[in-house]
């Protein structure tokens, strides 16, 4: 792990190309680091000047006669792989550079090549070229050029917040201190010649002052240390909230075309992102509820089932609500998340219904407009409800009603007591309410949203955050990868026979078959597996078999048999041929495709969906990376719809879950032993039937 | 059409029940009236008070002396009938009805039925019961006793308001009035006794002072009047934006089940709205920002297309931002709604990378954040664009810049300049800014937004609208529907032979068949039709079919065909047997399933979808109304995906898509045609071949 502290804590500060002027590039972080209180030295280097803004000046660095910890390099750009070897040699720790005109703009690659070497060659921490800079709120560090912070900064908390966009990070600063979420750190890395969002990311799992961590990305460059980063933040029970558009940093320029053209990269990210559990949001308002939702929300209270619900289900939410209509989109909401909603508990509803007739108790729990009236009547089914040990949450909505005197003094006394007590289910309150009403909640616990359906997306989004955290608390199995025997160096491919072999051994079953050298074997081998037989090429060089002619399917006798194997030897021509593959046709009542592919960032990766027409139609493949888990690939299932074809379609019998999984498992497995040679791995079709899955052909190309 | 006159311009208002205490129900209406500045006559009617809150109070409704426009009705449920009555001699012309206890109780729909009567046999215009009232803000009328307006009220502006629930209603109109968004009308219709929200609707659509109308409902009672009300909006060019809850009114006690037992009817009533082009909302914030959108955007300025664009093409957007990450996010999002985006003119694209050489030209624009230093460059990128008459509209973040004082000043010259041209496109605008620049903005005609994505969604919304008000100019033609022969009235089906005419007559390709009546004519049949054939059972009793051993497919010789005829003879068994139908096998490379079922609330609805396995598991139907226009079943086909597996579908020729629709069209004027008798029809599978669609199986039930 890269350590940040020189970054984002540093007792000293050089500012290289500081300026008089405190509006300039390198005059805002003297005047910031001035103005909002920094404590530790700050040294201006400015050959041309005595006093920079009233502090001592330096010629260079080299004359400040002492290491310091941090450098703002705010220099024209051919000069700063010269400033960074000085600050190297002075034993400067870490440095920022706020300068544009490196990778960003065609010609500048090398310029930013050689400032990262002379970085490294140096042990100097690089943040930048291209960027806005970071912040520690803390500890009063402003190492930026933004002005954005001199219009006020946002309460010292524990949100830490990484952008590899200078613009977004300043927007996301302003936004955080309109809304007033606290935030611990501010770093944006711009081209990253040298700290990646990843280390940041990693640095922040282990900061003891974060809790949460927002990020914005546009693309990784190095999908492992990505990695590393989610999972040293899923082991801190540290939640992650990611904005990643649809689009590389590099390819930034056809913006129009992306999304369809990145579409399978993107699913990739999600994969990468749901396997950490991390958050993610598509707008900068989701992005910001997210990161307030889990800062300051409570995770779902343990909840006994009367009904024999699992024990791993997700926890239950009570909806408490004024309008029945709003309980309703309240309900359409948390059904689309998987949030069960069962009814009230009897006593908790015969009291409502002895106070108001007319309200409802199932579950949305509709008190009805009485509450103006009968405000106690909101405040007992609150308490009820929340005390009754048969929800997680509770989410309520209030309309107007929480600005109506009365029953503001209502609910204030049960809030106020719910908060005190351990029990208590957390609260979350959608409706009008004045800002001095909305914090006095929030010092409660209560989350408040003007939007009832963002109670609900709270709700959810805890519950996710709770079962990340509880994950880590199984102790994960490393994957035992099946033996593979040497491949050839040359090899672009493994023949079917070969490929059907590898996946056999690793615990994927494959359609009977046996490889015949000539008709006669052919004949012998089709009469051994029983009838109807396909006789299939098998050649090293030739991937589509059956577009030159090389695949015989449905062949129901000998003579058949023997034609066929004629047929597809005729079709190598001069390719190599093996011999033909004669195999055992497989029935079923559907097929799937299973596959792994090398992602440029973050290497292998599964896909898995629905087979034959829809797989084009519907396009649904989910995605994992392998190796993968047993519970990423029963997610896959249900995320591609396969899981619906295996479970009692059209009155086939149900097939065992885990066995499928198992079986997708072991083909992510093969292509995982494969390793560095893999190219891609496909198996299409794979029956599904009565016995399960059966491979009934098998792809493996080598690199 | 309901003229709501008495009730929503009403020169004399009487409160019957009314309270000498403000806040009371039958209080609340005199004290808001007088407060709020009602300029009419207020007749309190109370037997026991000579005054009700300083006016002069009257024993009955008749001692009034002359009949008022409308009353206010606050007294017990079980006095309502009684006291409506009374109304009625007196000649009120309109009355609201407060008071809950009637069919939202059980036992209390008589009580509702008559009141209901006592309002119909008087001529009485009747709102509610159950409801919290309506509201003319022009003309100061409050009949509510909702204590909501006494908080302040919006501004009287061109948006009515009509919701089922009053809580909603009560909410919506707060939420309103933080907002500032200007209203016209506002009514709650609770349990629509009387007045539906179709008749508001309706006459919103033809009251001058609304220009848009926000509708919540829980479920229709009357499809088709809610579908004139809707075409009359439509007519008035008057955006209809509706937040429909996942329910029907009638079965709200079950709420956690309904998204999922109700999911066809959603999707019926989506079709309903998507055929009259109704804007859906399914969060408050959605309803709200949309009624702002369409009440105050500007629709899309017509553009000149260089690369010949289709002219019925959604009118390109500009992108115009100040961060090339949230650039993207917005183009994800334009991409996603459909919305092209055209690279920059060269003429513009030349002026922006002149003064920033590392600005992106392409779509979106990134003047990146140099606009500080150089703010002219982000006015004149913004001025370029909206003249360049490339665009039909701009949408433009600026991060936090429109705060800072030179950026502002530059952008307010060239904004104004831009409201002044009238070949200018509208200007949509995502950031923080302060609210009084956001209200100088608003003055200017630009929509303003905090996030940056919404600036997208309501390009979207605005050109769905625009779109939606040029297809009224387009007569449309009535359809003509196929004769249908005279249905014996005691029949439950049409044999597959009798629904195979119905449709070949109505322009339904079938496949080519024969009905045998012994094996030797089958054999005849199949001869002439050429092999492989069918032989299906023939008997308005008997639906499903294969089920019973009466279906065998690809018969390939004569004897196979006297076979089947002998098995399906037997497997008619003491059913009616009309004979056997011989069909030729039709060939294809998919299948897709089209039928028409009865809505209990909208009637006749036509579905079409993919076929064979995946609809099952994918589930993608797409719904319209019987008989679908040629444009309903185009997107139908987008909707379903059937476009898909139509248009080039794994190296298979295209089809003409308007043949395609047409065909589907068809079947649903055989629907329409056959009318009242029709219980459902369904042909499945309908073969996707290079002939296009011909029908493989159908089935007509009736009623």
């Amino acid at each position: 792990m890269q350590d940040l502290q020189p970054l984002l804590r540093p007792r000293s500060i050089a500012v290289v190309g500081a300026s008089t002027q405190p509006e300039k590039v390198g005059g805002m972080p003297i005047r910031l680091l001035g103005e909002l209180g920094y404590d530790g030295r700050v040294f201006p280097v400015n050959p041309g000047a005595d006093t920079v803004q009233g502090l001592r000046a330096y010629p260079s660095v080299e004359a400040i006669g002492e290491p310091v910890d941090l450098a703002i390099v705010a220099v024209p750009a051919p000069a700063a792989p010269d400033v960074m070897a000085q600050l190297g040699r002075a034993g400067t720790r870490a440095a920022v550079v706020f300068t544009s005109g490196f990778a960003e703009v065609s010609g500048g690659a090398d310029l930013q090549h050689a400032l990262a070497a002379q970085a490294r060659a140096h042990g100097v921490q690089l943040l930048g070229p291209n960027c806005l800079g970071a912040m520690n709120l803390r500890e009063r560090v402003y190492a930026t050029f933004s002005p954005i912070p001199l219009a006020g900064v946002p309460p010292v908390g524990d949100v830490g917040l990484v952008s590899q966009s200078g613009a977004f990070g300043g927007y996301a600063f302003a936004l955080a201190r309109e809304a007033g979420l606290g935030l611990s750190h501010w770093v944006t890395t711009g081209n990253e010649a040298g700290l990646q969002v990843a280390d940041v990311i990693e640095w922040l799992a282990h900061d003891p002052q974060t809790r949460v961590i927002l990020v914005y990305m546009e693309g990784a460059r190095d999908g492992a240390r990505l990695r590393r980063a989610f999972a040293a933040a899923r082991a801190a029970g540290k939640p992650v909230v990611i904005t990643k558009v649809g689009t590389t940093a590099a390819g930034a320029g056809a913006a129009q075309s992306h999304t369809a053209s990145l579409a399978g990269e993107d699913a990739v990210y999600q994969a990468v992102f749901d396997e950490y559990g991390v958050h993610r949001a598509h707008t900068l308002e989701a992005f910001f509820r997210l990161g307030y939702t889990l800062a300051r929300g409570r995770r779902p209270m343990r909840w006994h089932s009367p009904t024999g619900m699992p024990a791993d289900a997700v926890a239950p939410v009570a909806i408490v609500t004024v309008s029945g209509g709003v309980g309703i989109m309240m309900a359409d909401s948390a059904e689309s998340q998987g949030l069960p909603l069962p009814p009230m508990p009897d006593a908790a509803a015969v009291a409502l219904r002895e106070a108001v007739p007319f309200a409802s108790t199932t579950n949305p729990i509709d008190v009805t407009g009485q509450i103006v009236a009968q405000p106690q009547v909101l405040a007992d089914a609150l308490a009820g409800v929340a005390r009754s040990g048969a929800y997680g949450s509770v989410a309520a909505f209030l309309a107007g009603g929480g600005n109506a005197l009365k029953v503001w003094g209502v609910l204030q006394q049960t809030i106020d007591a719910l908060a005190r007590d351990p029990q208590a289910a957390p609260l979350l309150i959608s409706g009008v309410l004045t800002d001095d009403k909305r914090a006095w909640l929030e010092e409660r616990g209560c989350l408040v949203f003007r939007e009832p359906a963002h109670t609900i997306e709270a709700v959810a989004a805890l519950a996710r955050s709770a079962a990340v955290t509880e994950s880590v608390l199984t102790p994960s199995v490393e994957p035992q990868l099946p033996p593979v025997p040497e491949l050839p160096l040359d090899a672009k491919a493994l023949s079917e026979v070969e490929a059907m072999a590898l996946l056999a051994h690793a615990g994927v079953p494959v359609a009977a078959h046996g490889l015949a050298h000539d008709a006669d074997e052919a004949v012998r081998i089709a009469e051994s597996l029983g009838f109807p037989v396909a006789v299939k090429i098998c050649s090293r060089d030739i991937l589509h078999k059956s577009d030159i002619g090389g695949v015989v399917l449905n062949l129901h006798g000998a003579e058949a048999v023997r034609d066929a194997f004629e047929q597809v030897r005729r079709a190598a021509g001069a390719s190599t041929f093996d011999g033909a593959l004669v195999a055992r046709m497989v029935r079923g009542w559907g097929e799937i495709m299973v596959g792994v592919r090398r992602d440029p960032v973050f290497g292998l990766v599964a896909l898995a969906g629905i087979g034959g027409t829809a797989v084009e139609i519907f396009r649904q493949m989910a995605f994992g990376l392998a190796p993968l888990s047993q519970e990423r690939a029963r997610a896959m299932l249900v995320q591609s719809r396969v899981e619906a074809l295996c479970s009692g379609h059209r009155g086939h019998p149900s097939l065992d879950l885990d066995a499928v999984a198992d079986v997708i498992v072991n083909v992510s497995r093969v292509a995982a032993a494969i390793g560095d040679r893999l190219d891609t791995l496909e198996i299409n079709p794979f029956i599904v039937g009565a016995e399960g899955l059966i491979a009934a052909d098998a792809v493996i190309t080598l690199r």
